[in-house]
């Protein structure tokens, strides 16, 4: 039997999926339907523990091994014909954005199940284990570094940081170290592809922009991901009365990143890049005081590496030629958080999509394309092949309740994923 | 003996302020000094109560009689020859703005506890009882609503309104009343310039602004005070996710919130008004999403009413049409917070002040000058003959802990206060 023709269980994973999703963090609802809400699953809380619980139980029941690393990814493990070499992956991430939808990461990782639950049903033995794994901390909405756990895992960033990030959602901030073993998963397996190996990673995502939708495609075979940088940017001026400052001698922080803000927009178009600014904190917030701190996020994205850097580079430029504009003392500072470079994915893993897809769908409802949002794929893929599918969003929603994509997109994605990873396997196979 | 000979006891004001401003509050420290720093004491606090008991054992020490009002308002009357007609008032308040500094306000206040004092040494019997005021939150910091109490006293709004305000600077916002029960200050004394007369109302303050200063005046003798009105601006768009998003397919109404706010710059500046956001709040606060929701504070000011209206109604046009250019669904809605009116002083006690400073200062020493900042002499021109008298601010810096007086100046005005009242005091005489 060839794996083309493998007996799938229409409906399943979609059921799986709101299933979680209504008993691990329902949240935001946007529809009369039970199913119509978002999910805010945060890493590391209870609730990311109640759907770990939940992941390894499920997983067992198929005759998987598991192993939870020292950053709690799970890797379960679904055995092959020849256990000796590493697993082929199946990775995404469980946990949400506060307000995340039903199918960012959550729809990667059950997707992975369902392969499983499909390869058991049909009693369709790989050739080599293949892994499904939940990589934590994928989102960095709890914990201020997304692609966490993949990035210790891949060795671009070191434990003692990611132990020590803190959480920026809780009232009383805690650690990444403090919540793994709260929630009982500080793994003892070394996070490290070195110590844990795969194969090669596929994940399947939804497209999180309206690109496939406005052209009518049913899968995006992803080669590769556009880059990005995160800065906190702190605006220094001076507090002060705002009915007796008149505008020649203030130094109103406020009003300098505001017109950073729209500056950096403008920039980034001309680039043809991406700004946003997501967070703004200012002080000392009253009515009639001008604030005299304000910091925010600057999150700057470009396909290409020098672009981004260019971007980078200008908004520094601009802000700081703002800020001298704004005020009689007005200075403006820039941490750097986290920049994740372009990413271009295997020609195996994207030849293995793009055959399953265009067997799938026919060529015309496929098309190559850049993801715009990092994903764990881009670590793993610093390390081993990995190559991502995308299916459609509605109006490009994502990071929001009413992120959607239909019953139909949903099977769809899934059957490109199976049949991807098990072309993966044969090519394995027939290359020993 | 004639009111222009009284002795007084420099430097002891300056101390009074210091030792309430340590005990009571102090907080944000800028220079190495003891005295070096702000004051934090929010109405209706626990520091607040204590200030207020404070100044009630001071003031029963000179011989005042001490009335509580509905609104928590002390009034510690000094007695005169005649005191079957009302006091002349000394008034303004002892609490503070959470980054406050050691002056605004509570210069006001200490002035007129030194005046009864100055009275009590020098055997002085004013004709008529003077009356020493400390309004209930001037400052709006923790209930949203500034120059509350002595707005209840005139008669511009009502006690239902005041006594449910809710705190914005609580975890747990508890109401005006509730405060006012828990502290022990809801007093008996009807809070209506009707039940609880007063013949005149003189007020003290910093500038607050940098004119007196720019200009080498010691004293500015206040003719009135500029209109203001607060709205909160609230902008809805779409959260979506900053990678995958392009700019075509956003509703970023941080973006269009940045905008209106540098649009509000502009048309104050063409107008010559002010425009000013002292809080601005957004949802949901991800670096990687983009703020669906942001809703920021306008204070707009303009010393002519109808300018005022005409600066509002040209950033509502303004924004409306910021936020329909701005994405594919932002709208922006306004809701009136606080509107004051543009007032004029009495001639009667211009004229006072006017005749004290110019005396003590000669002419060149002094200007007239229009208040920047609501205060309560705002409420009780409304109802009685009203002025104030300012003091240079160093740099106009107010409503932070580095808001600054020297020395003299503070005893400047305070030899002004004194000698304005008693000459007020005497023009009753002369008219009766
Ligand atoms: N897919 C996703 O939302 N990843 C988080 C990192 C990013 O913002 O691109
Ligand atoms: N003086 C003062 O800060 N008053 C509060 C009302 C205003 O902002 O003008």
């Amino acid at each position: 039997m060839t794996f083309r023709n493998l007996k799938i269980k229409p409906g399943r994973l979609l059921e799986t999926i709101h299933e979680t999703a209504s008993s691990f963090g329902a949240k935001g609802i946007w529809g009369p339907e039970k199913t119509q809400t978002g999910v805010c699953r945060l890493t590391l809380s209870d609730l990311d523990k109640q759907v770990r619980d939940w992941f390894i139980n499920e997983t067992k029941q198929l005759g998987c091994s598991i192993k939870i690393d020292e950053a709690g990814s799970i890797f379960a493990t679904y055995p092959g014909k020849d256990n000796s070499l590493p697993p082929t992956a199946i990775g995404s991430h469980l946990d949400t954005q506060p307000t995340g939808g039903r199918y960012d990461g959550v729809y990667g990782v059950l997707s992975g199940l369902e392969v499983l639950r499909t390869l058991k049903e049909n009693q369709f033995v790989p050739n080599y284990p293949i892994t499904v794994i939940n990589w934590t901390n994928e989102e960095g909405a709890r914990f201020p570094m997304s692609i966490m756990a993949s990035s210790l895992w891949s060795e671009q960033v070191d434990k003692k940081t990611i132990y020590n990030l803190k959480s920026v959602t809780d009232s009383e901030p805690v650690t990444v170290e403090h919540e793994l073993k709260r929630i009982g998963y500080l793994g003892d397996t070394k996070a490290s592809y070195k110590h844990n190996p795969i194969a090669a990673h596929f994940e399947i995502h939804i497209e999180q922009g309206p690109i496939l939708e406005n052209e009518h495609k049913e899968i995006g075979i992803v080669t590769g991901v556009q880059a990005y940088a995160w800065y906190k940017v702190k605006v220094s001026g001076k507090a002060s009365h705002t009915g007796t400052t008149p505008f020649s001698a203030r130094s109103d922080a406020l009003l300098a990143a505001s017109k950073m803000i729209a500056k950096g927009n403008e920039i980034a178009t001309k680039l043809g890049g991406l700004f946003s600014v997501g967070i703004l904190d200012l002080s000392p917030a009253v009515v009639n005081v001008i604030p005299g701190d304000v910091s925010f996020t600057m999150d700057a994205r470009h396909v290409k590496d020098e672009t981004l850097a260019q971007l980078v580079e200008e908004a520094k430029l601009e802000f700081t030629k703002i800020s001298k504009e704004s005020g009689k003392s007005i200075s403006v500072e820039f941490d750097h958080i986290y920049t994740s470079n372009a990413v271009k994915f295997h020609p195996d893993c994207i030849k293995c999509v793009s055959d399953s897809a265009t067997q799938l769908f026919g060529e015309s409802k496929v098309r190559q394309i850049t993801s715009g949002a990092g994903h764990d794929s881009c670590a793993t893929s610093a390390r081993v092949p990995t190559s991502m599918i995308f299916i459609p969003s509605r109006d490009g929603v994502s990071h929001n309740p009413e992120e959607y994509s239909t019953p139909e997109q949903v099977e769809n994605g899934f059957q490109v994923l199976l049949h991807s990873v098990l072309q993966y396997d044969q090519l394995r196979k027939d290359r020993e």
